[in-house]
């Protein structure tokens, strides 16, 4: 059976829907919200997923295929066919510059040839609108394997910080916390630097018996992932008291809020005096909660001392959700202002 | 025609011959030299190249058949069968641990069946013996994509350090510059950093328009080596004034060094009192002499501060010729002293 073939049995009373995907090199996601559904309380219908949707990671036509397969999925999932779409808001890592968007957007418009309100953001707008419930305003820092800050301002302009991936120096990332404590392992076995309790412990967690089995084990799959799944490791040593494991912590959290200082001086966030409230919603895997040490307090705190009027939020539902409910508002909106297409919010 | 059928046609009268190998990610390249040339003036009588035979890279299967390809292809030229080779030498990127000695010298033994001096390193001890001409004594410094220190006693002991690839923090390296220079373009374009010249400098040198389009450079083709090719790039800068450029040199210098002082202290190299003479090799793209910056002379002063008797070399032979070189000594020296196994050396 092709992709697309559920629409021929399909339901004629579908009820009219908004789809929101947030798609990275690991997976794609895709849900379907009923467009009647609050925004408080986001009726997701169907969801999908498929594999990695960014571009850079594997081609164009493996990236949009994925895409395709999770949009699809969600739609044949809930039964409703592509002309009951009201709305389609797609956030997927790879979407960086406004060529981007335009090839994103105009690649969907072939897609939903009759869904008017279309929008293609970076992954970390998503995330953004996953803790102000489809609002575009406020600041968002992502940080999994790498790190994104992004911000919008209620009128329109936006602004991003970092995001460009290891080879380019994502300071404050997964990959960049483990790959420092990877660092200190081999510099203590060489002799180059102090001990630390770091090269114990990973050598532990990745079941190896010598650090120099740490080079097979790097190389055999060089995924920046499987660097960055260490970051426990580093908080769990950092909170028993050792210095390396710290000073990666310590360092990454100066850095994040770096970038989260950068956008909120750069759109004018906090206000001419700097104390304007605003929302900073903190997403990713490194900065979940756990016991051992909390990086969103340290970066919130580095963040407050420049712009008091920061409100830290972790969202309640997922970055997919969140696309979902920013396609939601953004179609209500356009629809009120006449038809605007993302490029122009 | 198969790899060893020339064998069938070689010349009864063929000369004794030793084999030098120089293997690494990029290429592998063997010599044939005559077993009668003195060290001082050794006589190549066939070469040949083959693709990477590091195993880390591309799986043993892939790098054992450059490797075989390599040998085969040096001896087919200088028309000399495998009966007559005294002793092989290969220096082999990946080649890492005790492990790695003895497959390798395990592989070689069953396709040298005749020869009875045969010896696998790292590449760093290749590079050490073109600078020593065939001597195990001294520390060799390599800096290339990645970055080792090697050193070797006259009797026999042995030490390394770094050389764990960027996964693993190979500070000093011409990747671990060039990523540092680029993590300062992205810094200075987020407003997280001063500007730098880099910035105009790297782009104009890839044509690229803006910092954005650094991103599709970076993650189309990831390998290490076209990062670590900007090096000459920062130089220029540095050499020009600019700070960050300067900044991400100096940084390499002090940790080259370091990695050279901590195999010298660890072997006691230079004598109790740290003052004895000893040869440090300074091999690799990044150390070669141009005129910009000269990070060979800055790192032999920053070693010499510790270790005044450091005596520094430049290697005037390619390091195959070095491990044909090593070949011929220890084959002469093992004849000597009966036979020893490298890994006993």
């Amino acid at each position: 059976m092709e992709l697309w073939d559920f629409e021929n049995l399909a339901d004629g009373r579908a009820p009219r829907v908004v789809l929101g995907v947030d798609g990275g090199s690991t997976s794609t996601l895709c849900v379907c919200v009923n467009a009647n559904s609050s925004k408080e309380s986001p009726k997701v219908i169907g969801r999908a997923v498929a594999g990695c949707s960014n571009r850079n990671s594997v081609g164009d036509e493996l990236a949009n295929a994925a895409l395709e397969l999770a949009l699809a999925g969600a739609l044949k999932n809930a039964g409703v066919p592509r002309s009951s779409v009201q709305a389609v808001c797609v956030g997927i890592s790879g979407v960086d510059t406004r060529d981007d968007e335009e090839r994103m957007l105009s690649w969907l418009r072939q897609l939903f040839p009759r869904t008017s309100h279309i929008f293609a953001y970076n992954d970390a707008v998503a995330a953004l609108a996953s803790g102000t419930l489809g609002k575009l305003h406020g600041c968002v820092l992502v940080v999994g394997t790498g790190t994104i800050a992004y911000g919008f301002t209620s009128d329109g302009r936006k602004t991003r910080c970092s995001g460009y991936g290891p080879l380019l120096g994502d300071q404050g990332s997964g990959f960049a916390i483990a790959s420092q404590a990877l660092a200190s392992v081999t510099r203590a076995h060489d002799g180059r630097g102090p001990p630390t309790a770091l090269s114990g412990a990973i050598l532990k967690h990745l079941h190896l018996k010598h650090v120099d089995d740490l080079i097979s084990w790097a190389y055999t799959d060089s995924s920046w992932a499987r660097v960055a799944a260490l970051v426990p490791v580093v908080k769990a040593c950092a909170a028993a008291g050792d210095f390396a494991a710290q000073e990666a912590l310590n360092f990454a959290v100066q850095e994040l809020s770096l970038s989260v200082n950068s956008v909120v001086t750069r759109l004018g966030l906090a206000g001419e005096d700097g104390k304007k409230p605003f929302p900073l919603v903190l997403v990713g895997g490194v900065l979940e909660k756990n016991d051992s040490f909390d990086l969103v307090s340290a970066i919130v705190h580095c963040v407050c001392a420049s712009f008091p009027g920061v409100e830290a939020i972790r969202p309640q539902v997922e970055p997919a959700v969140g696309a979902a409910l920013l396609a939601l508002r953004q179609s209500s909106v356009a629809t009120c202002n006449g038809d605007m297409s993302a490029a122009e919010v």
